[in-house]
């Protein structure tokens, strides 16, 4: 089939290079015209035939609030926008409602897959009406992994990019637990090698995973990791998720936990820990460090 | 190879079972006559070959103890024994001096596999002295999964059971991880598929997992876990992996986070909680559940 | 001076007596007649000398917006009006640019004391313009306690709710340490009064503080606190917390494990404990225990 | 009456000063002759009269250990030994089986008060038989501050440090709620002095406190705290109330968090970070740090 695909950077343009494998016809447009099919939105809009699928693949927020404003006033009834981008979920809604009111139908899809999923297949969790989902499937069987996993149609519009949002929730959470078990192991004298320690993991055992053989991969290029620093962005997710659990009154500590590490570990000196040590200062004349 | 096996339990029945089909020879000893093969630790000692190999399989603690008290006095120098139970790691330091007094080595095997392990290996993580540890080579290589994986020899005595004892810590982490995710998409209604959303995450995702296979049986056989209770027991190794890190004054915020909810979930009404409603009651007037 | 008072529940009521104690005029205005002392909120504008002040304390939400869009339909330029309630930060500032394109002024005030607050004075913590705050200076030195304390003009719009809201973020982390340390407590057979030991924290220690102060109120009712149940509300201050603590990328481990402390006392059964145990019988044949 | 006391440190020397004053014969010794009044541990035996009363003001573990293992050698029948120092609860049942052997009794006493404590007296958690606390009661009484609080007798042999240690734990976590409030209200810019709204709670909010008087104190000498660095150690209660907790079962998430928030901040580079940073690389191609 045909289909309109808006942001050709790293993910979208791998996944048209695999939706083109399979097949299909991706009329790509991306704002830097060295990567675009078509030179504008208007454009990829009249070259699609009806009713058309345009899959948007720009950055959260304001970049795909602007193309969905724009394709609102661009599309006709009967077609189909996908956002395959990292939307929040509570975005979802306002997006199909908004494409509604022009026919327009909507669905959310929430990708896995990183930079190695033009090989093996892009994870996807997909939320929407029935209807647009179904007109939606030869291009998933393209992305997706082969075999029976990888693709799911995860319940109303925004259950797909929710279900994604869980999915990094979880990963934050599963990195970690590596990251806590390789310090401790790296802080005792008894474990010569903890880089083996975690390659024999790999095997047998019940933390066996996809996120071990990174870690070992990680290992083999730099046995203790002393060129990196510790230092870890957030993209995003995981702070949803802990909102999300908030407003459901849900706890999850061993999320939450995890996306607090990547903020203290993103801080040069902690304020907080000032205040520790002026308290401890104050009542126990207890020796503090100066700021240099 | 020949062996003597000590506690024939479920674990270590199934150890001797895939020993024996490697071709090696185990005489195994339990407190139970209907499993043993001989009738006393000394039968067992005097039946095996010098220099003998003992494998201890009994719980950790006191009956660790007792065997290796007894062990210490029946073996002769040159002897061998392995502790593959799930000992603490400060145990065998203990353990290695009193059996290094009479000339016996001694190793310490962490093992994971559970009631897989009998088809698929078990994982083995050993700590000790090299020369005592190459003489087991034979077992280990029958007892752990084929491949490059599954064994390592993770450093001095005490390191094999060290590093069983961060695989559970990390275990227990990503249990949580895969739990908490979980309960969160239970509770908003967009998702109607909760077990879908976990099977098609078994491949492409960054977080397939042997561990999440298994969630994805547990939800086969009962979609929302309706007959089990919140309930989670905790076998003193993620307690072990906090006090190590304690010791070493390494933060493990999820590891612990994990094991405390384990903690509260075998509470039938939180002790700590009803502070929380007595303070609410004081200082706001705020309305209270009372104790049915 | 004069001003009128929207909301005449147990806070509402308590504070429109300590200000007219002040020697100031209050009108008062409920939805409940018998409260009320005018019939609407016309008839409390109507009522009011220019330029009016009205100070809205009604719960947040739904509640508060209602009444601040009356107010902006019926008062006048040079007005002022003042949201005590516990409205979220984010809500103030358009609140206070909805009445601007009228002419109103607007402060926000967070307000805490509770049921002590009539005899003892309320702490004020206000955002807003200093043109608008100052208006106010008599009322809040009527509410406030006598001596220094218990007042600040925290900052711009807004700046009054933050504060007041960050302070019950702290005040659920000190409910939790007592908390913690009380059941602690109580878990060891050494300690034979429990009571007593808290008692004798009040004086000399570190950890004195009016909330143990209450927590011993608390124990002399009732020493083992049976007959409360472990089960605590929150009120949105704490999740609006963790949630500005996200937004800034700070971390809040403390608050944040004392607030989901509160939703795990909240469910009946924990859903995700029910994963752990699961996973636990799935990969090592624990024993789990089935929902009655 | 007539005591000795070991140890005339910062607190041991403040201590005897009080008891002193409140008209009691300390005889203090010290290994530094400068504040010594004896020449030797010998000599102090010699100078008390008996039933003799000796206080062991000295640092926990190795140092304590080797004053009780000469006093159980030195002392006779009816004399009594209190260890007020930091030891570990579990120390104190050995030392008082120790000496029980010579017919010594044996008193642990948790002290609190810091550099306050000679002006305001020191809070006294007590643990030991009832015999031989009450024999010094003329000392606690002098030592503790003035009213009804300040001093417990908490239950038997160890109590005492067991509450102690619990007390520090709650400050621990105290402290952190303090410390986390105060890093979210210097991150907005809304707030225009956070130093000013601390110093408004102290009166009349759910959370005025001593230590909330000391945070303002220190804002007082640096508003920002910009001379300190975010740097705080533990001494040894924190991680054994966690340990504690652990023995027991008992939830601690609010208390541990705060002893991992000073682990952490005691880490020029966290390990941990560079596993996630790792990962991130390896699996998303994340624009990561290197070290320097």
């Amino acid at each position: 089939m045909e289909m309109g695909l808006i942001g050709l950077g790293r993910m979208g343009g791998n996944m048209a290079q695999r939706i083109r494998r399979a097949g299909h016809t991706v009329i790509g447009y991306d704002r830097d015209p060295e990567l675009s099919d078509v030179g504008s939105l208007q454009e990829l809009v009249d070259r699609l035939e009806s009713p058309r699928v345009v899959w948007v693949m720009v950055p959260a927020g304001g970049p795909t609030q602007s193309v969905v404003d724009e394709l609102a006033r661009l599309l006709s009834p009967g077609d189909t926008v996908v956002d395959g981008g990292n939307s929040r979920w509570t975005d979802d809604e306002k997006h199909a409602e908004q494409l509604a009111a022009g026919g327009v139908g909507f669905v959310d899809a929430g990708v896995s897959g990183g930079v190695w999923g033009l090989q093996n297949g892009y994870a996807l969790m997909v939320g929407g009406d029935r209807e647009h989902v179904e007109r939606l499937h030869p291009i998933f069987e393209a992305l997706k992994p082969e075999g029976p996993y990888g693709y799911v149609h995860a319940g109303k519009v925004g259950a797909g990019h929710f279900a994604k949002m869980v999915h990094n929730g979880i990963e934050y959470a599963m990195m970690q637990a590596y990251a806590e078990g390789w310090e401790l192991l790296e802080s005792v004298d008894s474990v010569t090698s903890v880089r083996e320690v975690f390659r024999s993991w790999q095997e047998g055992t019940v933390i066996r995973s996809w996120l071990l053989d990174l870690a070992v991969d990680a290992l083999d290029e730099d046995e203790h990791l002393e060129k990196l620093r510790g230092y870890a962005e957030d993209s995003g997710e995981g702070r949803w998720t802990v909102e999300a659990a908030i407003d459901h009154a849900v706890p999850l500590p061993a999320i939450t936990a995890s996306l607090f590490a990547r903020f203290a570990s993103r801080q040069e000196d902690s304020t907080q820990m000032k205040m520790i040590a002026a308290l401890r200062k104050q009542f126990g004349g207890h020796a503090v460090e100066s700021a240099d």
